[in-house]
């Protein structure tokens, strides 16, 4: 089997922004609202920071009990790993405590080295080169399983870009912003390259579902 | 976590029936053609009789993706293992080849004694008991992972009949059979007992996702 670079439950707004303006420490998605964009993957049994033991089980459900399955790494920019520009700051460790969802290396493009840094079963490694490269390193890391691409925006735009993203589950939340990080001007934009479904979920968001043509 | 009842993948004509009438070697599906109740499957990337490496990656193959992820073990009807009836065949060894799908061990309801088969890596036990007993085997064997109800429509009415089904992916086929064995009226029959996610699908199928109130 192929190894996949694959973007999993990436929700942008009806108007095509992954992110708000003006990210900081108190608003990681600036001026959006997570709940807005997130909360029907929030409800699901299977969201991985779910500490209760409800949750549905329909269709939403699908998307976020696929997030690990068969991934063996992830590639992130720089800005869904930290509210920082420039230098890192060597104590920021993540958003995400001490037990990271990702349970696999994470490769997060950055242009200011930093050594790796490992949290419980997630490691991540801060690398700056060309797409092409970093996915290489990747791939190799995952051992055959498929890589998560797991964002923000540009940098998903960074990889389509470069031709090098092979499917796209990407949700689409019944919320305008304005204003932000943008994916897309619309999911039209894909569809000389990819196959597209589109798909409504009783919960309000419209999942798409890309693969190459 | 809970370790859940499933029913996935599991195909009915939009009259409700999971197999036609007449079950017999050359028609394991009876009167019915099993491509009018399966290709939708056939289509997907991750449908485990695949033999080249296409297929589509849109909303089908999440369905097919997920039918081995997190389970431990099958339980299915006589029915669905063979196509005889009365005592077994010794030389029959179901019909998947050297290589069955399931690899897991799997539980095959059945009045009749048989010892138990390996194909590979999965292991056919047969077994004679009330549902209740049948699945307590089974979670045991899973070693924490979840259980799959794989049918046929009889096997599965009488799991939900015990009230022993956790959660159901049925995917309706547009396709009228008019006999056979019937798994619903409608699938409103199920209401009163689980939440129900109707996703249409752009291959023609219509997918119920049940689980539990």
């Amino acid at each position: 089997m192929p190894q996949l670079l694959r973007v999993q439950n990436f929700a942008v707004s009806s108007d095509g922004f992954g992110a708000g303006e003006g990210q900081s420490l108190e608003r990681p998605f600036g001026h959006a609202n997570p709940v807005d964009l997130m909360s029907w993957a929030g409800a699901t049994a299977s969201w991985p920071n779910r500490t209760d033991p409800g949750g549905s089980r329909g269709l939403d459900d699908y998307f976020t009990r696929d997030f690990t399955h068969d991934i063996g790494a992830e590639i992130m920019g720089r800005n869904k790993f930290s509210p920082h520009r420039g230098p890192h700051d060597p104590d920021w460790q993540g958003w995400w405590g001490a037990e990271p969802p990702f349970h696999t290396p994470v490769f997060v493009l950055t242009h200011h080295p930093r050594p790796s840094l490992t949290l419980s079963d997630t490691t991540f490694h801060f690398v700056d080169g060309e797409p092409e490269a970093v996915l290489e390193q990747a791939k190799a890391a995952a051992r055959g399983k498929d890589v998560r691409l797991g964002g923000g925006a540009t940098t998903i735009r960074e990889f389509l870009d470069a031709d090098l993203v092979d499917t796209l589950h990407v949700a689409v939340a019944p919320v305008r912003l304005g204003s932000g990080v943008r994916l897309w001007e619309s999911p039209d934009e894909l569809r000389d390259r990819y196959h597209c479904d589109v798909v409504p979920s009783p919960s309000g968001v419209t999942h798409h579902l890309f693969w190459r043509r």
